[in-house]
Order: structure tokens, then C-alpha cells, then sequence
């Protein structure tokens, strides 16, 4: 298998994480982006173009052994156009599902997976009739090309709804829209896991994580989480992974309420909660996504004590904070400051519990980011 | 810090591996290579030109922030004159003792570290007279440029002195010559250890090491070695990097022969017998060594567990009988195979030292290497 390429479509970190992950395994990477910029060109080869550019596309596919993804809004049409000429994982037919907020909710229900309420919407109408059945506060998505809490809109009361539909009633006809209930939840987890080839299936202890503005912004693995959930939420990564013959790593992130488990969303991909695993694990998620997407085997999704992820927003902080801690690691992810973007994140390890706490306790001093740390400090500490 | 430039001399796979552990620091790296082959230039940009080519190395000057080598035998000259231009760690006079047997053992003498007896040699009855005086066997060096087994002779008896003569006698001018007294030693050891620009120094545990003519085969941390013997020998590492004002990782070998440790020398870069440090320790050798040059703080090089490290020399083996087992990782160089060339290798890493010994016993029967795990088995078990 050496001197495999590995095409990846998207190149933004998650393509220059699998980068440093491929490269030991002795594969080489090219990267598809519309972005010049994208920050995995610092560590691979990159073809600007728009993901809708054929001629692009299939000059891609001829240099590459295997396709994949850092970004799942890939055009379902360009990922089937790629499939027909080189092997394409996870599938296209899977990326389509994850695509769609509605086939992926009743894919959910199918599987018996517990999820919120919610409703497909195509008029005003229908919409505030559904608010009225799911209650307030509720929220209108978009039911595709929406992340980290864009092209959403939350509707606290009835005077919302005309807001909610001057902002987002376009998108009825461009990518549909989905109304989603309210879940007063006591915490967020999600379950980074991955399956090969071969149908075997692995997952990482599951992860707390605490979103700030609808983007995440810590977590902490494993997350402080009854055996028998966190049984239960890795039953339920397995089930959807076999429905959809998935190949690769992805994320299925839920919502903890008292002894139920709701399921919010699949990301067809590796995932910000799963950074952790880099460090904090005897294998990470992008060398896992790897492994899997050339059908080798896959590696141990045991963990390494406990670990936290920070994101960094916006722009990088000074890091000697974070490297003077013991279990302390950086990532800087190569890109230009700018408000609200993903530019790097820090992990911190520890075997002990406490010591973790500690470490995070310092790091929010000395980064005056004592609110990003507190929540994992006080899951820590309980 | 973000975005500053690491110029590397050499771009083998050290400063491969260098280049991984360094872009989540956000760095950025150049490397300077005679070989337009250099598999680091994989991941970074390469100059090809010679060490000598003082144009060439001006203008790689002018493009990075910093210089340090993964690769010892730079001519002394060459990362002085980058040193007028440009801050370069480890020192060129560090560099210049390391890279002389000579003149290492001589300091290794004055610091009072033990080591073989040792002759400069100018004449081949100068030889003949040592070889008396140390007797047989014992080999013949030359003073500079010699690694990995080339440019030795060993002499084990009085008829090879004729032929020692023969092969190396041309070197007393072009690199001196240098006869060392054999040492009947129980093992081979090495301390891999870090000093920063603030003279903190870290060393990770000791290792052991076992290699086959004259090249590394296999290592083993923690080597099996009395607290005493292991203090002694960081001990040895620090007084060597306090004298030298080292900065950054450096490695030096040491025999045991029961409760004496001697010196066998020092290699002034990130090491092949810290390899394992990737996966078996917090932070790898080669992020410390950027830390180091840079002047960021310093990671802990506490270590996760058991881990042993398998060279592959010649050829890739077949990744998955590693990859197969829990605490397998794979290091492929990405180079092409020939013979005897170090091509990558393998880590694999266990909390329990049994379970790491039933993992070697695995890889060594599916790859049919059993004679080079052989020796790391056996100091597990004991």
C-alpha cells in the first residue's frame, strides 16, 4: 500500500489534520478546495476549484487512488461524478443522507434512534402551525448547507415566526427547511466512531461537549455519562454506520435529558468533538478515518487518561500557556486571523482526573478564558 | 509565534518527522538538501544544493526564522555562516564537537564521563602500537563523517591491521582516524534528552538499544536498568548539554557492562532510539526540539506506558500485521527501497510490559522477523 494518494475534497483543517496523520502510513494526499487559501496547502498539493468544476473533478480523480472528505457539502452530484471513476468513502449515497437534515431525521426514526420533534416546512403557514404543535422555543433550519448555527433561526414567541420566515422562507425552494422542537437538555455528547471496509465498527468513549453561539467550544472526553448511556449511544453510532454501509469516521451528536438520549445530528466525517483523540487516544480519528477508508486494519479507540479540546476563535492565543502544562498540546492551524473562525484548538491530557482540572484551571487564568474552562473544570471536579 | 519559518539542513526523514510534529505548532518549515529526493520534501519546500553552496545557503537564510539540522555532518563551516545571519540551534559549535570523535571523547574525558580508551591515529605503526596497548578486538574510525556502521574496521587480529590500514589509511588526512578499545558490554543504551534556550533540560526514560552491523535495529523504553544506573546516565546528558550550551534534542550512547556505564558517543539531533517518543511519551522528541529552538516551554517527556521501536531497513514490510495490533503505529519515510537504507519503521506501546511482549512475538512471527524482536521480548519478560 505505499505511495498510495489519497484525494480529499475540502482543505481546510480537518484536511491537514488527516495530512499529518496519512503521512506516517506513507500516503500522499491531494486536496480539492474553491479556496486558495485553505490551510491544508501548507502540507499537500491543492487544485482550486469550485466542487461543481467536472474537468476539475475528473483531473482530481485521476491522480488519487481513493476519495474523501473534510466537508461534508460537497454537491451530492460531484461525489457520485467521482465515485464513477475512483473509489469514493464514506459513500456518496451516505454524504447525501448526512446532507439533508429531513432524510437524516427519518433515517433516525427508522432506526428507532429518539429524536426531537420535527417537521419539514414549505409554507409560513405550516410553519407556524408546527410551532404551535412543537411549542416554544423551537428552531427553522435550513434543511441543507447549514453549520456551526448558520442558515438557523430560533423562535422564542409567535412574533418570531414572520422574522424566522423573512430570514430563511427563501430557502424553501434552494435547500428546504426543517422545524426542529425544543430539547431542554442537561448536556450535549457525541460519539466519534468509525467503520472499515470490512464492516468493522469502533468508537471512542463518548464526549461531553459545550457549544457557545451554536459553535463548539470545548470538550471532554469521556464525558460523565452513565454506563449504560454511553452504551446506548454508541449502539445507536453502530446502528446508523450499518444502515448506511458507512466507511470512514463519523459523529453522531445527541442530547442528555435525565436517562434519555435524543439524537441531534449525524456529521458525515471526522469531527471537532473527536480532536481530543489525537493526543488522547491509542489512535486518532483521522489516522482511524484513514485506516478505514484504505481497508486496513483499524486502530484502538482506547483512551489515554482523560482529555479536553478549547477551540480557538477568531485568533490564536499565546500558546507557552498551554505548553507549560504538562499534558498541554497545540494546534495552530495555519489560517489567518478572523472573527468566529476555527484557527486552532489546544488539547490537555492527564491519567488523573484532578490533575486535568488543574492544568485547565490554569490555562483559563492565564488566557483569561476562565468561562471556556469552566464548565469542563466543574464536570471534572463532580 | 505564528508562522515563523524553520529552516532544516537535511531533509531526510528526521526532518520529516520534525515537519509533523512542528505544523500544529503553526509552524512553517524549508528544507536545504543536496538529494532532490529528500523525503521530507513531501510535506515542506526543498532547496537542493550543496552544504558547501554559500549562495544557496544565503538565500535559505533570508527565508526562515531559525535553522537547526537533521543531520550532523553539515560542514562546520557552512551552519556558521548561517549563524551570522540567522539564529541557529543547536550551536555550530556544538555541532563541530560532536562531529569529531576526537574532540568528543576528549570532552566526554574532561567532564569525566568513562568511556573505551581511545587513540588519535596519524601512522599505521601509531595503529599497531595502540592496538597493542588496548588489544583486540577494537576498531578503527575516522574521526568525522562516519555513521551507521560506514567507515569502521574492526580489527580482530594482528593480520587486519594491514587491511584496516588499507581501507581507512587515505582518511588521516582528508578526516583523522581515530582507534577505540572494544568493550564486552551487556548492553547498549542511549539518553535522549532536550535543553531549552533557558538551559531547562529533560531527559525521557533511557532506552535500550540493539543493533545489528552496526545500524539500529530495535529499541526499548524504559531500558531495563537499576535507578541507579539510570540517574547516572541523564546525569552524563545534562553535564554534556550544560557544557556544550546545547540547545534543542541530542542523544548519547552509552554501553553498560554490570554497574559501569561508558560512553560511546553523542549524536547532536533528534535520534533513532528516541523514535518511540512519538506515541510513547507526552511529547515527542521531535516537538521538544522545536520547543527548544524556539524558546517555547518545554513538554513532558514522561512516557505512556511500555514502547519499542522495530527499524525497517531495505524495504516497507506489510503495514498490517502492525497496524493490526493495539498499540501499533506505522512510520513509513515515504522514500524508495534500497538496500540497507533506513525506509521507516514501527512503534508499538502498552501500559503492561506482557502484553506489549505478546505484540512483538505476533509482529515478529507474521513478518518473519523473529531475530529482531527476539531481544526486546526477552527484556520484557525478564
Amino acid at each position: 500500500m505505499t505511495m498510495k494518494t489519497v484525494g480529499i475534497l475540502g482543505g481546510g483543517q480537518l484536511a491537514r489534520m488527516m495530512v499529518l496523520a496519512g503521512a506516517p502510513l506513507g500516503l500522499r494526499f491531494e486536496l480539492f478546495d474553491p479556496a486558495a487559501d485553505a490551510c491544508g496547502a501548507q502540507l499537500a498539493p491543492l487544485q482550486v476549484a469550485a466542487f461543481e468544476d467536472e474537468a476539475a473533478l475528473a483531473a482530481f480523480a485521476a491522480r488519487v487512488d481513493v476519495v474523501t472528505f473534510d466537508f461534508e457539502n460537497v454537491p451530492a452530484h460531484s461525489a457520485r461524478f467521482l465515485a464513477a471513476r475512483v473509489p469514493v468513502h464514506p459513500h456518496p449515497d451516505a454524504l447525501a443522507v448526512a446532507q439533508d437534515r429531513l432524510s437524516e431525521k427519518t433515517l433516525f426514526q427508522q432506526l428507532g434512534i429518539p429524536l426531537p420533534p420535527f417537521a419539514d416546512i414549505r409554507s409560513r403557514d405550516e410553519l407556524a402551525a408546527r410551532v404551535a404543535e412543537f411549542g416554544m422555543p423551537c428552531i427553522v433550519k435550513t434543511r441543507r448547507l447549514g453549520y456551526d448555527g448558520k442558515g438557523q433561526f430560533r423562535i422564542r414567541s409567535a412574533a418570531d415566526i414572520d422574522a424566522a420566515w423573512a430570514t430563511l422562507g427563501d430557502y424553501v425552494e434552494k435547500t428546504g427547511l426543517i422545524l426542529e422542537g425544543f430539547v431542554a437538555f442537561d448536556r450535549e455528547v457525541s460519539v466519534v466512531a468509525v467503520r472499515g471496509r470490512d464492516g468493522e465498527f469502533r468508537a471512542w468513549p463518548v464526549t461531553g461537549n459545550w457549544h457557545v453561539d451554536g459553535v463548539l467550544s470545548a470538550s471532554l472526553a469521556p464525558a460523565q455519562l452513565s454506563p449504560a448511556l454511553h452504551e446506548r449511544a454508541i449502539g445507536h453510532a453502530r446502528a446508523l454506520a450499518e444502515r448506511l454501509d458507512y466507511v470512514g469516521v463519523f459523529a453522531l451528536e445527541l442530547f442528555c435529558r435525565g436517562d434519555e438520549l435524543l439524537v441531534n445530528e449525524m456529521a458525515p466525517r471526522v469531527h471537532n468533538s473527536g480532536h481530543w483523540t489525537i493526543e488522547g487516544s491509542e489512535t486518532s480519528q483521522f489516522e482511524n478515518h484513514l485506516r478505514a477508508v484504505l481497508g486496513l486494519p483499524l486502530g484502538d479507540t482506547r483512551m489515554l487518561g482523560h482529555a479536553c479540546m478549547l477551540n480557538w476563535l477568531g485568533a490564536m492565543p499565546e500558546a507557552a500557556a498551554v505548553l507549560g502544562q504538562p499534558g498541554g498540546h497545540w494546534h495552530d492551524y495555519g489560517k489567518q486571523p478572523r472573527a468566529g473562525r476555527k484557527v486552532g484548538h489546544a488539547t490537555l491530557r492527564d491519567a488523573d482526573a484532578q490533575a486535568l482540572a488543574d492544568a485547565l484551571d490554569a490555562v483559563g487564568a492565564q488566557l483569561d478564558r476562565t468561562a471556556q474552562v469552566a464548565p469542563l473544570i466543574a464536570a471534572l471536579r463532580s
